[in-house]
C-alpha cells in the first residue's frame, strides 16, 4: 500500500493564491491498470501557466477540479508498468501533477528522457523540458529572426526569457530585455549575453517607451512577451514596420482582472501582428526540440539557472515566488 | 487668377472636432511647374481616418500641418496638365486635400479613373475607391475566408463593413454583422445579405460576447474589426482554435484615449493572430483591386450606399456624422 502526498486546490484563488486555497492530501496509489505505469515523481515544474488551470474556465487546458491534485509538468521514474512502452527505472517527463506518484498512459506529453544527456535530471523541467521548448518554438518557428533584426523580450531574466534571448541572439539578431531590477539587468548582460537590458521598475507606460526607444531607434521587429500590461503598451509604441508581437505570457495580470493593451492601435499603423502561440500546436515536433536544446545545454552553448525548491509543503511558495519575480532561475520543486 | 477654397485645419481638434478647430480659407491656385496638373476635386471623401491625420503625432501618415487643407482622398477633373501622362478632361483619383483644387503630381495614390465603367464617379471614393480596396484585400488577401467558416463584421452596415460581408458570403463564409440599432441590423439582413445581425447598443462585453456566442456556435473564424472597445472585446472572447482577428480601424477611440483590448489573453487560449493592415501595403495591386470591386458593383453584384453631404461648408458635419453613425453608406462630400 502506497501512499501518495498531492497538492491538492481546495478552493479556487482569488487573486493571489493562498494558503488556504490549497491542502496537502493522502491517497493511496490506486492498482495498475493494463497500459498504465507507475511514476514516481522526482521533481515538478512550477509555472505561471499553473495558475490559469486554477480559475473557474480554465484557460487553453481545463480547469484543475476541486479536489484534485494541482497538475504541473514533472520528470520521474517508472516504478511499475503494464504499459509495452515503459520499463520499470526508466526516466520519463509527462503533464501530471505535483504528487508523489502519477499514473502514466504513454498519451500527450509523456516521453522518456535520456538523462545522462544532460548535466542533471531536472533539466527536462527547464532548459530540455516545457519552457525550453517554448523558447526553441518560439525563436525557431514563430519568429525566426534574423541579422539586422531587433528582438525584445519581457520576463527576460525568467526561464522561458533568458532562453529565447539566447536562441535569438544564436540567430544573429540584437537582443534587448526587460526585467525588473538591477540585478536581474546584470545576469541579462553577463549571463544571457542580451545586448541592452531595461529596468521596468517605478516606469509608467511612456517612460518605459522612451526606454525602448533609445535601447532600439529602428524599432522592435519582435516583441517576445512574457508580462503583458505596461510592458506590452510600452513595446507596442516601438514596433518596426511589419513587426511580430508574440505572446507567450501575460504574466502581469494572471492575479486580476484582464488588463489587456490598450495600443492595439500601433499594429494598424505599423501594419503589425500579435500572434499566441503554445507548445501543444508542436506535440509532433517536440523530440527535435528536445534534443536540440539538451544538446545546445550539454555542450554549454546555452546557459540556464533553476531554482529549486525542497519539498512538497513548498508548492505554494514556490508559486508565489513567480508572481514576486523573486526566482532566480525556472521554479522546480524537488519532491523526493 | 483661380481662387480655392480650402477646408484648414486651425487648431487640433481636442476629442470630438468642433467648429473652431477649422476655417474655410481661400487661396490663390499656384502656377503650375513641370510635372504637375491641376485637379477641379469634384467630390471628397469624408473618413474615419481623417480624424487620425488631425492627431499632432498623425497615425500611419504624418500629421495635417495646421493653416494647411485637411487631407482626402477626392475625384476629380483635370484642368491643366503640365505632366506627361495626365491630360486636360481626364477624370483621376487620388489622395489630395478637401479643396477646390488640388496639384497633381501622379505620385503614390493618383490614377486616371473610367467613370464609364461605373453608375456614378462617386464610385470612386466608394466602392471602387479607398473603401473598396480595404474591403478587397481584406477579404481577398487577408483573410481568405472559405465555405464552412464564419467571419464577425462589427461596424458592418459601414463602407467597408457592408463590402467585407458581402465579399466574404461570394467565398462562401458565414457571415455576421455587428451593427447600431434595429434599422442598420436590418439593412445587414436584407441589402447586405448578412446571415445574422447583432445590434450592440446598450449592450456590455458580456452581453455582446452572449449574443456573438449564440450566433456563432462554433466560434469565429475571422473577425474583421473596425470599431474596437466592447465590439473587439466581445469577439475575442468567441475566437475559433486559430482564429485571425483583422484590425481595419478601431473608430470607437478615435476621438479618445486609446481603450485597447483587455481580452487579448484570448489569442494565447486560441493561438490566434491579431494583425493591422492597410491598402498602402497594396499599392503595386491597386489596378486590380479597382477593377474587381467596379466590375462587381457594375454587374450589381454587391450593393453599396453613398452618402452625399453638399458643398464644402458641410465638411465637418459630414465628418461629425462618421461618429454618430447618423451616416447611411460611405460619406462624399460634394464639392461642385
Amino acid at each position: 500500500m502506497t501512499v501518495n502526498r498531492r497538492f491538492t486546490l481546495a478552493a479556487r484563488p482569488q487573486g493571489l493564491p493562498k494558503d488556504s486555497d490549497f491542502l496537502l492530501t493522502q491517497d493511496i496509489v490506486p492498482p495498475l491498470q493494463e497500459g498504465e505505469f507507475l511514476i514516481r515523481n522526482h521533481y515538478a515544474s512550477i509555472d505561471p501557466a499553473i495558475r490559469g488551470w486554477l480559475e473557474p474556465g480554465g484557460n487553453y487546458m481545463p480547469p484543475v477540479p476541486i479536489g484534485d491534485a494541482v497538475r504541473a509538468s514533472t520528470i520521474g521514474v517508472v516504478e511499475l508498468s503494464r504499459h509495452p512502452d515503459f520499463t520499470a527505472g526508466q526516466w520519463v517527463m509527462g503533464l501530471n501533477k505535483v504528487e508523489d506518484y502519477s499514473i502514466g498512459r504513454g498519451d500527450g506529453f509523456t516521453q522518456p528522457i535520456d538523462v545522462d544527456a544532460v548535466p542533471s535530471p531536472t533539466a527536462y523541467l527547464s532548459v530540455a523540458g516545457a519552457v525550453g521548448l517554448t523558447a526553441w518554438f518560439g525563436v525557431e518557428d514563430v519568429m525566426q529572426p534574423a541579422a539586422g533584426q531587433t528582438v525584445l523580450v519581457s520576463g527576460a531574466a525568467g526561464a522561458v526569457g533568458s532562453l529565447v534571448g539566447q536562441l535569438a541572439k544564436r540567430r544573429g539578431a540584437r537582443v534587448v530585455g526587460i526585467a525588473g531590477g538591477a540585478e536581474k539587468c546584470a545576469r541579462l548582460i553577463d549571463r544571457y549575453g542580451f545586448d541592452q537590458a531595461i529596468d521596468y521598475r517605478g516606469k509608467d507606460v511612456e517612460a518605459l517607451s522612451a526606454d525602448i526607444a533609445a535601447a532600439c531607434p529602428d524599432g522592435v521587429h519582435f516583441v517576445y512577451e512574457n508580462v503583458g500590461g505596461a510592458c506590452l503598451d510600452a513595446a507596442l509604441l516601438n514596433l518596426a514596420q511589419g513587426a511580430l508581437v508574440v505572446i507567450c505570457g501575460l504574466i502581469s495580470e494572471y492575479n486580476s482582472a484582464p488588463q489587456g493593451a490598450r495600443n492595439i492601435w500601433q499594429l494598424l499603423v505599423k501594419t503589425a501582428t500579435m500572434r499566441g502561440y503554445l507548445i501543444s500546436q508542436y506535440l509532433d515536433r517536440f523530440p527535435e526540440g528536445v534534443t536540440a536544446m539538451a544538446k545546445l545545454a550539454g555542450e554549454g552553448a546555452i546557459v540556464y539557472d533553476e531554482h529549486v525548491e525542497d519539498g512538497i509543503d513548498n508548492a505554494l511558495p514556490a508559486m508565489l515566488r513567480l508572481f514576486d519575480g523573486s526566482n532566480q532561475g525556472k521554479m522546480i520543486l524537488k519532491l523526493i
